[in-house]
């Protein structure tokens, strides 16, 4: 359980003492206000605080005194139009803060989106927990054969053993000798910023990670995609349901332009307009590569691998 | 006055309804949400919204779970700490949008600090309104004959006369051949995106501007300063007074570490430490210019000029 | 003309002494550096420096050592590959520096694309020239009756007179009230931070302006784009020309994947497996909107209005 | 030795070449570029890039077309002017790129500076050198017992030798049992994407990194101060090295404002003030913290501890 007690206490003392507020308040953001939501083995997200709604959105993008239009059929109206034509400001006008609990090797993927504050739980001031990664059997896969930076079959038998084997005995020994060379019983103790080194990369890491929702829609995209490695994806899902809930309207729009979407070159637009004018077009007489024309006929559901 | 009967009645029918939220809530944001702060003739800031407060900054700085320490004296001395030491993340984990009229010429300083989401009312889309920034008598300053890019003695006489002559008139007939081109009666009507060329730097514009804490606090460290341009200084003076409420610990650090301290060189470093052993020290033995010399006397309290 | 002799010499001393350097060379842009691209009536385009070329995207993409791969075909299908997938941080690594001259109307909306380097001409610190933006009579354009953010019908006869009329009078005494408020014979004169605030946006500003190859590219999608404003677009369409000078590689991709490419919505894309498959498909039955729909039909080259 | 024959084959091949330019040139760079400068055990910087030199700040701050003034006195006075003023966008105008080989833990402080771009060697696609920091015995030192996140005493004899031993061993078992889960001979092999999370933090990664003047002094300030980490302030003092040769004004103004300078609160100011006058001042009357008060002392120069 990535939660302990104490934290649960402080959690629910949170939860428990609501505040008036004149601010815009989402209701679906409310409910899901510092609970946890698990993520991998050990790991969360949880909401900590939110900026604005659907109406702010609206209003931002009105210059308006007061909260979006009297009709939310004509905020998700706009909201579309905003999304459908990279309008991209009014989107900023959002702003969340989570708490994140999380592999490091997921954390050094995940900070290269750098429009984003983070604030990180330092292992030169702290001693990290002793929590690591270890893949469930089914998530527990091959080199892919066909993508140079993906992963293929799952394991099976003898070599998945041993597999989890090494991972969770090597984890265990790394930080044995971890606390072995900060311990200060009977020697000066390591300097935890060098003792760290010995740790490996599947060890749990927390940030505090705030961001606006343009911002946030970019990351998802590229995160929650089918492409993203499977344990930041885990992550990018359960945001995308938090989004859900906080400003729907715009996530409708996000799903259906953008996650849903496909942006096609002039190449593949004029293909399209080819196909439609009852012409036969092929790979060969398309003037695309066979990368391109394999990712096209996939978008147009002709997947022909 | 810079806002309609209409504009209070939607900024009242905002501030009438107090709604539950589980989110931190600062007391001193929620007296000031809405409400418009006038700043020059036609200009105002309102808090449109807010994230975060001190307790804030302490909770994300400890990555913790509660919100910030049980006893607001130790969050005060941490907060301290990283304002001294530019640890300035945990600062950019509070957030601040604002709705700012202004003058165009004070919008152009404004904007040139980037790190902040601005959605600005849109002159290709709509019909600015006939509002003129025409300064004061007092602010009617000369040519500094020191600073190059500052303002000197207030303007005297006739000529102050025919200065605020000239503001009036040349922008009352920039404002009436703006109407005159855009006019649709009996000829074609010019394109708003042309048409608003006509208009002079001094008209007022609107904005939504949201930043977290420690770019505001950048912004607020120059603009507040005693060489800003004066039209700018005072929306950063009125700014000021907001944050004060806001996070009052935060505040405080910041007043005393940087809008009331100073950089000193390495060569003013080594002057102090001669002056302090009993040394008499001179511009021309302390190896900085005469321009150093003359702000380093002012941040010692000894102006020489 | 936008250059003045003097400028033109120093511009011809600085094209007179090629240096050597072990850098990345690119030829197409050494025949750019320095030279004035001119735009509109007195605005200009000027490359004052830049950092990599196609190889140098390859070699950041690779964190090679070397420079590129031996094969530019090779480079080229990696180049598009990284456009196709959004790869944006192999772009990032080629940088731009150019001279521009603009209305500032015009510097207003460049600006809010944030991730740039910007040094404007100070307008508190120096005087500026007598230089307006007069549009061309074919570029004086009527509101658009169908979009609210753009223009419509060139403006015809006496009306087209008017208006040419007015903004070259308002600019021109706008501009001598400006040197009579500064003028400092028999009077104090105003500080120059003051007097400019008279005059018009139509007034010509410059700055340096330095951004990376992706940012520039997103620049360019937004305002080489056919709803931009006229007078933003034809700097885009004169920068368009230099970036295809100096990375042909990546302004092929940029082409085929941006500019002349289109984003489909999950509601577009079923819309188009149904009409491959035979359907027939309109409005109605789509699930878009009449905007939707019209903007997509314009993408398949059925242009329906 | 951190570079193979093949690499030195590859960079004696880009400095064979030099080849002509108009672009700004910096001879002190020239110098640089391309040579692995050792830092660590097996890590290095090599300048891949750069754009700029003192004149191009000279040349941005006045928006002019030559480059910077006839007299390089007058240059060096105005960019001491521009840093003593933290007019901060002339220096953004000059850029460098890096390619650096550093340990991962180096990397994940490193990469916290967010205005920089980066491209590093991916362990999805590719697998990981077997290079590992190891410290040397001199930099193997305790936990500090006054400052919570730093190091104090060197490790001693036996301890000394235990931690060493741990930090080989660790990193020779992780790294082959990294390979054996890879292996695709006689069994599927581990995907590339989930091995890596058995690698520790000591070990290698590169890239190439890229950073204007400004921001990389921003850098330098936090990262080349005795605060830092000793493995990540070798690497900022061996980049110092390299800015003193590219622009060597701008360093000296950096290293008399910036590195050998300090920033004193208003008390701190009013308590140098006061010693001026004669008065005695001590922690107590001051209004300082202790730990202030011991910071305020080691700037005057007076360490009490």
């Amino acid at each position: 359980m990535p939660i302990s007690q104490d934290q649960q206490d402080e959690i629910d003392a949170l939860r428990a003492r609501p505040q008036p507020t004149l601010r815009a308040v989402s209701e679906g953001m409310e409910a899901h206000l510092y609970r946890a939501n698990p993520v991998l083995d050990h790991g969360f997200v949880r909401v900590v605080d939110y900026m604005g709604d659907d109406a702010a959105i609206v209003q931002a993008a009105r210059v308006s005194y007061g909260a979006g239009t009297r009709h939310s059929r004509d905020d998700e109206g706009l909201i579309r139009y905003l999304m459908r034509h990279w309008h991209s400001t009014p989107f900023e006008m959002c702003e969340i803060k989570l708490h994140v609990k999380l592999p490091v090797f997921v954390a050094r993927q995940w900070i290269r989106h750098r429009t984003a504050n983070v604030n990180e739980y330092s292992a030169r001031y702290s001693i990290l927990d002793r929590e690591f990664y270890i893949p469930a059997p089914e998530h527990l896969a091959a080199q892919s054969t066909v993508n140079n930076q993906g992963r293929g079959a799952v394991l099976e038998g003898d070599e998945a053993a041993r597999v989890l084997e090494i991972l969770k005995s090597d984890s265990t020994r790394a930080y044995d000798h971890y606390e072995a060379m900060l311990n200060q019983d009977g020697q000066q103790g390591l300097a935890r910023e060098l003792a760290r080194m010995n740790l490996p990369a599947n060890i749990y890491t927390q940030w505090y990670w705030k961001v606006d929702l343009h911002n946030l829609f970019h990351f998802l995209r590229l995160r929650a995609d089918a492409h993203a490695q499977y344990e930041i994806r885990v992550y990018a899902e359960t945001i995308c349901r938090i989004v859900a809930d906080w400003v729907p309207a715009a996530w409708r729009a996000f799903e259906d332009y953008r996650l849903g979407g496909a942006t096609l070159s002039a190449k593949a637009l004029e293909a399209v307009r080819r196909m439609l004018a009852g012409e036969e077009v092929s790979q060969e007489n398309s003037g695309m590569s066979k990368g391109e024309w394999r990712e096209f006929a996939r978008v147009l559901g002709r997947d022909e691998s």
